[in-house]
């Protein structure tokens, strides 16, 4: 831990007094192993892209009235200019700029700058540590937009983590018919149950399922290699796989005959566009309930632990509150 | 070759006197190994599935004006009534009875009975040969619906057969921008540059080039196990792979990383649905030249030569006309 | 009221005992005026299409283990084989056979014949009188598929009678942020308060209120002329309108600047298509209360009266046993 | 006409020479009446904004190599972090820029001031004047977009004048089956034929046609009151209507029974999004011919018999280069 200056804002930015931060698997490959494929720490970073807080500067260009603002923060600032954020796909610039991905400074400090249209208002009901989980949501709300889970969906999800167990109830929210979900920890799959699951499943025996399940979408979010393939077997005719959980170094395993006889369609997500305004008002509403995931709190001081927290048994997500 | 009865109608079935018929590698597997994947010819089995000719009887819930028609047969017929058909996906129907494929017979006969609603008018201009090829057409036309293909569009179509050369030149009916081709045969290649590809490549080169091509689409047409690989390799942020070759038990070979990084979406066709008017149409204007890849011509006797003429070096297609 | 034979059955066809029906308001039109629009009923004809019963008898091609089943019955049978239904929009197919329009009797009698796939089966759990309603859920669904309805959705209802209030519910189910809905009659608006609406207007004052409600989806369940203008008024750029209301016999008094400023997208339905399975498991599953809809049950011999019911002041549906 | 220093150039700007200059009908009524609707010139106005030049200087976050590049400048420069921007609808942003729209100046003067990225390259071989009506190619690319237009799509297009020139050439691009325009001028319309137009039609037979064209896309580009309903008459089922022709402050005329009963779309445009690099590469490629449609040329100082030429017979797009 060091001190540093608040940060300087430019004109279209606000300064957020960071007042809880979430900690995600990203931030512990990083921190443990200093490197995710080929984003390696050289020089000293700071972690966390889930965090939430108070405006209490504004850049030039923005309006003053924003000060005392309490927000979310979408952690990737991207470039509003080129080709891909023309189009509305601004997770994909190629310049944009991610917290805590090197060489950019993550929000495990007490303050940091945003650009203005990065921070997003929250209700007054929520609290920051909702707020912070903002960024966990958007990536299971982007899951479920790219599988177009609606109404009448039969969804498996694979991997009962942080992300599984988001992504379960955002495809619920959708409307989805029924939600498989799928891991090897007993205690996780009750959770699951506790959060709509119409039937869940232990991951080792998916593959061995006496019949396909038939499933319309499966969101894959273990990053285990095998599950791509496992749960891609259990899609019905027309059926989309999206693929979320990382570390998915292997091959996929599946053949282009396995994609052809039902025609599927089989894509994956990197980060997530558009999905913050959406992602507070499903946990504004109460439709998804973030809080009941999270199993460690912590100062500013204790980050060191927070970031082995996930590796304990039971342990789901541990929040940082910067302030304290 | 036997001796058969005119095969009788059902009363919403058209009898067609088959004029042409093409040979398709669909049609040399079932021939020389009895067998594609699962489907395996365990009694006699009539072969052909691109036809086309003349109604010359029609049921009794069908108009008799139909008699003379001259028509290209849409070989595979759906039930219409199960969630598949209902939804518009008919290729999938799991009651789909299809030529050709065990144990349902095939065109290459002087007669055959259809369900009149999957034979098509085609126009006075258009010879027989040409309609038999709607179907294979029909193969790319799907594919480039599927992979989105639309006026801006950077194609990469891999292999050079019929499949490859009717979809480059289906892709560029759509308004792609340009199509770049692969396959390992220079007389294929250099067709497909009279066809219009704006770059042709040694297949065996793709995977070596020293940049990635950043194409919007790429459409596998050799059935080659790494072609694909190859191909989505040179996709853009976005992009979409679909695969139309056959022959794929391979793995894939992509890794989930590869699909996440650039939210690649990965699909494949299994035969085709609601084309048929359009690529008759794309023939009749002569956006689509299909009549080019015919290599050889032989009447029904001529069968057997039929299904050994693809394997010879230069071979592109070959029409049987059942009547001569 | 006559008596007649028990339909004979056609080879795909199931023979269902009629156990609950349910009365629309285009059955008050035909019962009351004779018509609606261009279809005028000639002869005397037999109402009702919103139905449900138990599998009697099936035809020759049906399996006998049908028969006992509890079904919904999909009143609109279409053909399977022209271009709308080979495309999957089967509600547009032109030679489609719908109950109670003229000259096809509906399901107002004891016993009804209906092609086997047209009658869904419903869960044990699910009362008649619930299954009769999926008919005007189907509406409702079919609506907000159109309307593109999803997380994050901003909504406007216009109408709250019995398609206004499943609207309400279903646009909610498929996770819509907020409901807005009007009505003229104050206990209508209560009871869409009871249903989920986030706000409730009388819909006189809808084209008055001071500021644009700039929603994403307005649905116009009303039928009212005015309705459907005041409701576009309200909608954000690159907003859609579902028309779903009849009556609308009068121009839309929209001009080209309204619906090119803003890119509006206006579309109407014609009933719906594919959504007998998904409205059957909203019911099932309690995310749709049809049954709090209902404000009279009556015998077969009190149809007339049932006729009558929807003019009465807080009537919303009306449900005729036919067996009893 | 009056001399202006060299406009400045912000950070991410580029100072372009400009070199042509299309006239647009929006231009004249501008020049004519002082205003569009809601858009009123209150001081004096630089007119144009179809243009094409030479980049002569760049802001200090801009590559000097792009000075000396001949570039296309789309003339809409949005905000590229509202809601809008963020989900690819940049033309809808509250906050665009736009040439020649008050108080905003346009491109009838030596030089301009663009952001950098809303200039586009253009290749070699392409003339100033080709690159001036890119402009008026993304309106009717974006209009054949919003459309659906693709293979096998039977297209109508009301209005002859430039747009709708150049819609129906970019239809036939997006592998329209046919394109029928109307016009009530029958130079245009021998034109139209020359472009390839199926069948034309004077625009005032257009709603006394014994039979319905059926066509799956009606494309309104004349801005006449009738046109639009006329066209709507003549969809298919399922078919969709988009609005560009200005001028539209009339009540459409359609009923919501119109649009219900063959479940139509109607939808609008208003400018483009993401459309310069595939008109560039339209007219690059031949697929489109823009300079048929010049009609006159002209030096900066006749500007103002430039702004009266479309008012003559015959009359279709006049460029001024304002460098000569």
């Amino acid at each position: 831990m060091e001190h540093r200056e608040r940060p300087s804002i430019a004109p279209d930015e606000v300064l957020v007094r960071v007042e809880a931060v979430g900690i995600c698997g990203s931030d512990v490959h990083y921190y443990r192993e200093g490197r995710i494929g080929g984003y390696v720490v050289e020089d000293p970073l700071v972690l966390g892209h889930e965090s939430s807080g108070v405006v209490v500067a504004v850049g030039s260009n923005v309006k003053t009235r924003r000060i005392g603002e309490r927000v979310a923060v979408e952690p990737g600032v991207s470039c509003g200019r080129c080709e891909q954020c023309r189009k509305g796909r601004y997770n994909l610039c190629p310049d944009v700029i991610f917290f805590a991905t090197p060489p950019v400074d993550g929000a495990l400090q007490k303050y940091v700058a945003i650009r203005a249209d990065f921070s997003f208002l929250i209700p007054d009901t929520m609290t920051f540590e909702q707020a912070a989980l903002t960024e966990p949501l958007a990536v299971a709300l982007w899951a479920c937009r790219k599988a177009g889970v609606t109404v009448g969906s039969k969804v498996l999800v694979t991997g009962s983590g942080p992300i599984g167990l988001l992504t379960l109830q955002t495809a619920l929210a959708f409307g989805a018919a029924s939600v498989t979900i799928t891991d090897v920890d007993p205690v996780k799959l009750e959770l699951a149950a506790r959060f709509g699951a119409a039937l869940t499943i232990d991951a080792r025996a998916l593959a061995g399922l006496p019949n396909r399940l038939d499933v319309d979408v499966h969101i894959e979010c273990s990053g285990n290699a095998s599950a791509a393939k496992d749960g891609i077997g259990h899609l019905d005719r027309a059926g989309t796989c999206v693929l979320v959980g990382m570390g998915g170094g292997a091959p996929l395993g599946i053949t282009v005959a396995d994609i052809q006889e039902r025609e599927l369609s089989i894509t994956g997500t990197f980060r997530y566009a558009n999905c913050y305004p959406d992602a507070i008002q499903l946990i504004a509403s109460g439709q998804v309930r973030v809080e009941e995931l999270i199993t460690a709190r912590m100062g500013l001081s204790e980050t060191e632990s927070a970031l082995q927290h996930p590796s304990l048994p039971g342990a789901l997500k541990a929040i940082v509150f910067p302030q304290q």
